[in-house]
């Protein structure tokens, strides 16, 4: 059976193995007798509404190995979260190309973009099959263990707040670091793998699964400074007050909102600014520093998880094979199926509107009762995902010398 | 002839191979029949004046590996900048544990503290040996041709700018980088070899050894974003208008100084958010984000330069063996003896107040005339420095497929 020409597209934010996911997908239907044509939209719905598509048949297989593992969406990304109009536009551009699988590589808004298309598609009887390949930074899609782009993210995370607790340990003071995540925790939670040894760094988690409030920040904070001596804090852009208001929006003198409604929270330093100014205002630490990890947590050259780079590879790759199977349309979904030294995973394909537009933030059991913190439960979930490769911190160990003038 | 106890500290900022120096001293050191001890001082000439000493003879060689490999320093560090006061306490302690022959791992401020030690254990008559060994990852020191610490902080820029250039590729907007340096655009400059592809960010790189002018600012912008669609900028946190005055300064609410009478630059994303500010102000972009890349950029677990690493080992090496050939005090300096493929450099012993309190910036010819940039020469100047195994990024090449609907 002819699948015909298939169309592959990349939508919401970039990760470190989105491309993995991509040519996953353009080498398996490639391979097809039955396929026709790959081509791939640039800049994800947009790119299909202008006719802009490249034929990734002209690819060598040398070059979509490059491509594979460089970061970042290699056939551009957009924003747009088409309605049923946009869909129409979409849907009149596949079917004067002959389009008969759609692959979208992205996360909760493009797998819900799918889910209105295929509706569409059904409506004017036009056999098209919709596939969602996830992929996502924040971890947030239902039904996965976890989502192919946050095990890198995470790498990076862990890296950097295990070099900021080293530089804070040398010159003791407080640091706040802001990580992404508007809704769920996961990216902030991985700071917790940076620690080694009893005293190490974040020492504060706060989670967007979590009301926030400055008084018990500032409690906190204070805590850890008579115990440590200094106190490095990892925080979600997303924490919010008790009435679900983000502190970076109470704060922010314009706030912007995207297409999907959603606030700007990431590429402004002003939430660390204004913790770092509460506790310059209400304890005595004199050094207060704080950094927003932006954009490098998701787009770095240079940091990335292997195992997370062979799953993204997987899932473009189950998605080629599902839509050759003929499963229908569907989200390719991650499941877990061992755990710790025997780590390994599955792919299976869901309905779409189990993940279309949803999001999963952190579980109970990941979040720590009784202090801004994760769970052991989180760190055994974490640590496999992170892959081979981890940089580890090491100290001096010989003795003190004795003090001679200052017995 | 004896060299008495030897005594290491580190002070200043940590960088990622701040203890390949601190471990190439202490092994060489150790090696010499006529060093009685190798100490260590926890937190730089503080740990002096209160005799908070390690036995540095008790750490195991396999133990030391695994510390040179570590960022940020092992001993911990200082901001102190001891006057003669501070330097009579230091001197006391030194004689009371019979220290011949002190090593400090620092920059322009560190070798600045050993210059009067020196001076003050000369006018005691006491016969001690001030060697500083070369670390920053500003690259500020004179004489050196570059100083250990900053072709691996120069690597993490240059990965940084690389990804942000593909995401900004797939997500077309404004993007604002705040680097560290506050008078030397070494590090802002690493930017550039980020590029690979002509239209390749970032498009602008403003250094702080030139006057910054909003407005000449806003009109290089939109010049950029009329060319290319999209715009990635570097900008040094030392930018500063025309009269001197910095312009991350001119907007920050409180002004901290820390003991060196240094304006705090890092640890806020204010600069970061004033230019976004003003290019929104400015300009028809909507998409403009702004980050601050703070202390990632030189503690990071896992980004380091090859050469780096043996350099700031040969580093520390050669102190130790310049104190044991009896060469009187002094500064190891870096010099570079061959370019290109044939990269290589050697170490030599410098006067101390050649490299003391001085502050050295980017040459003329590395920075561009007519446009906010470097030259060639930079890039040829960085390129061997960042060493091997620096990821490459790479585009699709296939055609683009004619248009149906839209002809």
């Amino acid at each position: 059976m002819s699948q015909g020409k298939v169309l592959i597209a990349q939508g919401g934010g970039p990760t470190a193995v989105i491309n993995q996911s991509l040519v996953g997908a353009v080498m398996v239907s490639r391979g097809f007798p039955e396929v026709d044509a790959v081509y791939g939209a640039f800049h994800g719905v947009q790119g299909i509404v202008n006719e802009d598509f490249i034929d990734l048949g002209g690819e060598t297989a040398e070059n979509l190995e490059l491509i594979a593992a460089t970061p970042c969406s290699a056939l551009g990304s957009t924003r747009d979260k088409p309605d049923v109009k946009y869909c129409q536009e979409i849907f009149k551009v596949l079917r004067a190309h002959a389009i008969g699988t759609f692959f979208y590589i992205g996360g909760n808004d493009s797998s819900d973009t799918l889910r209105i298309l295929a509706e569409e598609a059904a409506n004017a009887d036009y056999a098209l099959r919709c596939i969602h390949i996830p992929k996502t930074i924040d971890n947030d899609l239902t039904v996965n263990d976890h989502t192919p782009g946050y095990p890198s993210a995470a790498k990076f995370v862990v890296g950097a707040f295990a070099g900021v607790n080293l530089d804070n340990r040398a010159l003791p003071g407080v640091y706040v670091g802001v990580v992404m995540g508007r809704h769920a925790g996961f990216l902030t939670a991985a700071s917790a793998l940076a620690r080694k040894y009893d005293d190490d760094g974040p020492h504060l988690i706060y989670l967007p699964e979590r009301d926030f409030s400055i008084d018990g920040f500032i409690a906190d904070v204070k805590a850890a400074v008579g115990k440590f001596g200094r106190c490095v804090i990892a925080v979600s852009e997303g924490i919010h007050d008790e009435t679900g208001e983000p502190m970076a929006a109470k704060l922010a003198q314009e706030v912007e909102k995207d297409a999907h409604g959603n606030v700007q929270l990431s590429g402004t330093g002003a939430l660390a600014d204004l913790l770092c100014a509460a506790i310059r205002d209400n304890t005595d630490m004199k050094r207060v520093r704080g950094d927003t990890f932006g954009y490098l947590q998701r787009s770095f050259l240079g940091c990335v998880s292997d195992v997370d780079q062979r799953e993204a590879r997987q899932a473009g790759e189950r998605a080629a094979q599902f839509a050759h199977d003929g499963e229908g349309d569907g989200s390719v979904t991650l499941h877990r199926t061992g755990d710790g030294e025997n780590y390994a995973a599955e792919f299976r394909l869901s309905p779409l509107q189990d993940v279309a537009g949803k999001t999963k933030v952190m579980a109970d059991e990941f979040i720590a009762k009784d202090s801004p913190d994760v769970t052991g439960a989180f760190v055994d979930y974490l640590r496999p995902l992170l892959g081979s490769g981890m940089p580890e911190a090491f100290r001096l160990e010989a003795e003190r010398v004795g003090k001679i003038l200052n017995k």
